[in-house]
């Protein structure tokens, strides 16, 4: 689950976050950025991708809504389509990641930069939100988080917690995890609750064992963090979850993102808040 | 658009809103129960149903995330299933409303009391927030609803707001219209904005020509009321457009509910505020 580290054509643009979303997904598509978007794209929400054949496709999306800490639905595309309607209708879900993994039976096959080969007519293209759009809030509310101070990826966990299934879907609960000093836990609640598509409050405060997780500094996904004396571990419902349920279907291919490689939507981070269905942002119609 | 208006066995429990969710169901697939459920079930999320053919749930499922301040998804079945798994798990959808609707090519063929006949093997369910739920809350605010208070049936108006198409469901967006004194427009649309999933904030507020709506005292559906001086109309996004979607569909048996005659979840309805998606209500697995 580690990082990508060679280096694209770093715009000043945006490296000072000053770009449009529309600017960075147009660096990524041209190869000008081939990095995590962990970096870029501060301020817009983020997201999961996960694409499979139309005949799984509603199963699937019945799969996010029963699950919806995990995946909480932020767009769909028609079938065949490459198109994010509500959440960027410019972009392309086929191109403008800068990285992607292709799953066939259940296996990683490829990790390209593109997936215009792979999605093929019957695809349909799901985003999923992504806990980037919580974690800035916490950042800004000055909670620390201790995996982007030490430049990790944050530790993720597989609980003994079942997914709700929606056959062939299923599997368990992926959490990530972040030590929280004892005194802030309350505020880190708060604040990710506004954010329902962002995972919203955390799943569990405390003790891992009600997970199931043995080993705290034994992350099944990203890297390990040391948990001090005055903090609680956190454990939030994670995006991995329904790429893994989508990976794990034996028939047809699955297209992913590759691990912190998301997609860039046109949506103000600070807009996905609890009072608005991603459908609502722009006036219906009309 | 009328209620129906035969007189079913009305327990004393029933009467003054002591039931629970699963006993007024109960009554209800007895026969005990055969009015609109505007007068029972208070405090409980009550829901519009939509019923198709698997081959376009799919695209309905899209349609309802594309518009969903008029289709707020609360839940769905798997296909050939009428259980809804998280609003109601011990329910029936084909028994447990009072009445029903059932649409073939496009016209209203059976307005029947149960609909274990017309539900195949390839039936999908979809429960969509209703404002029930909305209007409950303004009242406890002290906003009167003038419909309510005459006995009448909300004014709905079909605009000529496209709603964002899912082909083969398009079609336009209804709106209810409640009148709101000019001094309490504000909180309603406060109080109506932590129910994303009753349709939550109003849609427009002021001017029906805004809405292509010509006369507000010829509704589309249900019945007038009239708007006093010191009120302005409020529209809401309605519940009838997503069934108004799936009836045009010209293939295929469509099932809905009697206008007013919705399906009671087991939900408390102070629970369906912002923070929360409706798959959250319980913990995760476990």
């Amino acid at each position: 689950m580690g990082e990508c580290r060679e280096t694209g054509d770093l715009t000043e643009d945006l490296a000072t976050n000053a770009a449009s979303p529309e600017s960075i997904r147009h660096s990524i598509r041209n190869g000008e950025w081939r990095r995590g978007t962990g970096e870029i794209g501060a301020g817009f929400v983020q997201a999961n991708l996960v694409a499979l054949p139309a005949e799984m496709a509603l199963a699937f999306l019945t799969f996010c809504w029963r699950n919806s800490r995990a995946c909480p639905l932020l767009d769909v595309t028609d079938v065949g389509s490459s198109r994010p309607l509500l959440a960027a209708p410019s972009a392309d879900l086929r191109t403008d990641l800068p990285r992607y993994r292709v799953y066939e039976k259940g296996r990683i096959v490829a990790e390209p930069e593109s997936v215009v080969q792979q999605w093929s007519e019957s695809h349909v293209g799901f985003l999923l939100g992504c806990s980037f759009t919580f974690e800035a809030a916490l950042l800004e509310a000055g909670i620390r988080l201790r995996h982007i101070e030490e430049g990790k990826v944050v530790s993720m966990f597989l609980t003994n917690w079942p997914c709700r299934p929606s056959p062939p879907f299923g599997g368990q609960l992926v959490v990530s995890m972040r030590p929280i000093p004892r005194d802030k836990v309350r505020l880190a609640h708060e604040i990710s609750a506004r954010f329902p598509f962002a995972h919203g409050a955390p799943v569990h405060v405390g003790n891992p064992e009600q997970l199931g997780i043995k080993d705290l500094s034994r992350p099944d996904y990203g890297d390990p963090v040391s948990v001090r004396p005055n903090e609680e571990p956190v454990f939030w419902a994670c995006g991995v979850t329904g790429q893994l349920a989508a990976a794990q279907v034996k028939s047809g291919v699955v297209i992913g993102h590759y691990p912190g490689h998301m997609f860039i939507t046109d949506w103000p981070s600070r807009a996905l808040t609890s009072h608005r269905l991603p459908a609502d942002w722009e006036r219906l119609g009309g």
